[in-house]
């Protein structure tokens, strides 16, 4: 599978027809690409990564005849949702067609709190359908404007929300997909529950997800604060009790010391100069618990507003996760980013720990999570980059210290979260990919030989 | 103040006209008891407990009216709301008057998840109010369908909800207050956010509620459910097990040994002899994760039904927290119940050993909730009553085994939970009832000369 050979790519786009077909140089390097350039690490493999074919079929039975006609010319397939992984999630390796489903964007339907929604339907145009009827997602990614949810079950990981309940890989926040296969005859296959869990972060490698079936959340009113303190000790310390409050109900608790919130161009007006802050969405009903807990612990509150307002600044989620290290990059493009785990009980000691040893080497960014019932923190701090090496010692000294990492500088599945392979995963790619069609080169268990 | 003077109660009743007074020989009886009669050692205590005359307010100002009457000529009064409590908290110790604050029963606004509402407002009628708008009690104690809500923050500390959003005391959980004092001229103080505290569980000591403003939660449709599992380890692990599991929305989670379950006589043709059960509350959106969980964990579901669908069987609630010991006694008079918590890293390990040492004489019942951002859960284990020797030797037991024991054998409000005097609630209730003449006999660390 390491070579493709010699296509007529006009050909193919004439046998798709009229499945819309994008060969222009312009469409080519836009669906190619993703937040790659996050990491000087992938952007320096990555940059020439091209597909040879854009095909966005409009529906299932499109899907599928694309499917089988890539399966009978052994042409690479890389699906894509909104294109904003960051760690080239969806390019495409070994070239050949980029699956664009942006097409599939509707919107089933919504009972008792189960949305069931094509793939490509952006996570915003979900909402904008379940928020009327008192619904809205569990959690979303920052990239919620522009990401799809079929690429976030596929890319992702957790975000907005998961400080409630979890990430994607939590017991029942995926109830069910529709997955079609890549084989001579595609099938759709229907998963449910535990089922899912293969398809779930596995870059698309395994099927492409044509529908999903998410449970939702009840929305509620929300309001965004910001609290300052002098210190990324005391921005933590309030972190942790914000989370330990049983009875403030809150969406989104985001730290970070002045060394990464110095870059929040928008909110400087609002921010103290030299002190750690907390991003907060909380429910309105919380707000004035929210308050005291913010000032009894040394905090002062400099900006807050109704989440559903709209002016200048952008929604404040769009200061966090992985946006909060897109602010930085606007600025310096020297700079990226780790992804690790503060966890059990002394993770405020770890997070000290790391801060006293790397100090403004690694500028630190906290996102508040839970995490099998307890309080835990994903470390997702910016690192002013000097060289692989140096990188590495970073992530090396983490993993050592307790605060296992997951990789952003990796395209590889494995290699990103989870270490070990994913045996169920990979049986499942036995299954539904036997040609190792699907985003190749992703997938590090698999080998031709696998098939 | 240990002895009321003669009163000529005919002539108290004709002086507040036309507030309603009752004087009857059944009202006052009714109107004087709770459930005291739990515990062996407060049924001897406080049976012969009498109100003189039994108040009923229709509004704050005929409660002003007899507060300022009772002042003037130092009657005891004690406020009443459904009389579920279960330490004798609102039993007239010193006799006087009985204020029953049924009457203070309106709805007063709901917005964006806030409820304002008078204190005598029954729980059942709130959600009649809040739940069409798509809101509900955040928890509520078992006795839903009894208790007012101003009962429940005077006397009450947790219930059916609180897995999900730990207790009373939890910051955030009571937004303000309406509070009366007893003085010459009674004062009407609005009390908000942390001030609120010392009028929380005071068993109504400093002060008369009149109105309370609470932070209500989105409803979600709900399914009552029962597992059961060969023995209470299996159980208790499962309950553990499905705290942690931050996809699966939960608002009850309950589990009894066999020898607790036994009682439950409604649901006994859909329980397994011998074995274990979870009593649980889940969103339907969760329903399969559930499922999969309790199968994985090597549970059989043996009950399921919506929890809005009425039949023959009680509310799935009903056979929860105080009410569990409730079904135990009505087939057994002699048996009577603990409060202790299960908490820690090693709770489950804790509740394990409480088990093995007491076996059959302290039959398992637990209430998994959150507490200060974690999984803990409540004892509530029911004792089969030999004597008051006996059961101290197994609250010390427990005491020493790092379970701390709330006694619901004493009607002393620091010797039930919090084991230390308040400060706060003291110095609160020098203000609000300089001569003592709340709720007398109640609360320890006051004395006639703390005024
Ligand atoms: C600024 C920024 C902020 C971010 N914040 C977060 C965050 O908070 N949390 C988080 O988890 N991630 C975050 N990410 C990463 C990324 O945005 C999310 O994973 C996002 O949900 C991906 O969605 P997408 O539609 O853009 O997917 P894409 O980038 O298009 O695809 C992601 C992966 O899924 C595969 N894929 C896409 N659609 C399908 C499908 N239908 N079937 C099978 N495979 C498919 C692709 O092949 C690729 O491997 C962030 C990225 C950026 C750049
Ligand atoms: C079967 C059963 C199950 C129970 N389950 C639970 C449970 O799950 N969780 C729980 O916490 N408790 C529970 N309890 C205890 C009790 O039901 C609750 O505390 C309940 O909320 C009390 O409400 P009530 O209106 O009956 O109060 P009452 O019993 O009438 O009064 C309770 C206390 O509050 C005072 N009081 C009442 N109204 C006011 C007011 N307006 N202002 C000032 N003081 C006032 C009284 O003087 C008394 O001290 C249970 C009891 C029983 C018998």
């Amino acid at each position: 599978m390491d070579s493709v050979s010699p296509i007529d790519w006009n050909a193919v786009a004439a046998d798709l027809a009229p499945i819309e077909c994008l060969a222009d140089r312009a469409s080519l390097r836009a669906k190619s690409r993703d937040f790659f350039w996050y990491s000087p690490v992938l952007n320096e493999k990555l940059k020439g990564v091209s597909a040879e074919l854009v095909v966005c079929p409009a529906n299932e039975a499109e899907l599928i005849r694309t499917l089988a006609y890539c399966h009978e010319r052994r042409i690479p397939v890389t699906p894509r949702g909104g294109g904003t992984g960051n760690y080239g999630q969806a390019m495409p390796l070994r070239g050949g067609i980029v699956l664009d489903l942006l097409k599939l964007d509707r919107f089933l339907w919504l009972k008792d709190g189960v949305a069931r929604v094509e793939a490509g339907l952006k996570l915003i145009d979900l909402e904008r359908h379940s928020l009327p009827q008192g619904w809205e997602l569990r959690f979303h990614p920052s990239t919620r404007r522009t990401a799809t949810i079929g690429g976030f079950i596929a890319g992702g990981s957790g975000g907005v929300g998961s400080v409630q309940f979890g990430g994607l890989r939590a017991r029942g926040n995926v109830l069910g997909l529709r997955l079609v296969t890549m084989e001579a005859e595609p099938q759709a296959l229907e998963l449910r529950g535990e089922e899912v869990m293969p398809a779930v972060h596995a870059y698309g490698t395994n099927g492409v997800i044509v529908e999903l079936e998410m449970p939702l959340a009840r929305s509620w009113p929300w309001r965004e604060i910001i609290v300052s303190f002098p210190d990324i000790g005391g921005a933590a310390a309030f972190g942790n009790a914000l989370c330990e409050a049983d009875g403030i109900v809150r969406k989104l608790v985001t730290v970070c010391d002045w060394q990464s919130a110095q870059y929040f161009r928008p909110l400087l007006s609002h921010l103290k100069s030299g002190q750690a802050i907390a991003l907060c969405v909380v429910a309105d009903p919380s707000l004035e618990a929210f308050e005291t807990l913010s000032t009894a612990m040394g905090g002062t509150i400099v900006f807050q507003r109704d989440a559903a307002e709209a002016d200048d600044i952008p929604p404040l989620y769009e200061f966090t996760w992985n946006h909060t290290t897109l602010w930085a990059l606007k600025a310096d493009r020297s700079i990226t980013y780790l992804q690790c785990l503060f966890d059990g009980p002394d993770y405020l000691d770890k997070i000290a720990r790391a801060v006293a040893t790397f100090g403004v080497e690694t500028p630190m960014h906290l996102e508040f999570t839970r995490l099998n019932g307890r309080v835990a923190a994903f470390g997702l701090q910016l690192v002013r980059y000097r060289n692989e090496a140096r990188l590495y010692e970073i992530i090396h000294w983490l993993e050592a210290n307790g605060c296992p990492v997951a990789d952003p500088h990796t395209y590889i599945l494995e290699d990103g979260g989870m270490k070990t392979v994913d045996e169920a995963q990979l049986a499942f790619k036995r299954r539904t990919d036997p040609l190792g069609l699907l985003n190749p080169g992703k997938m590090k268990a698999w080998s031709p030989a696998c098939s």
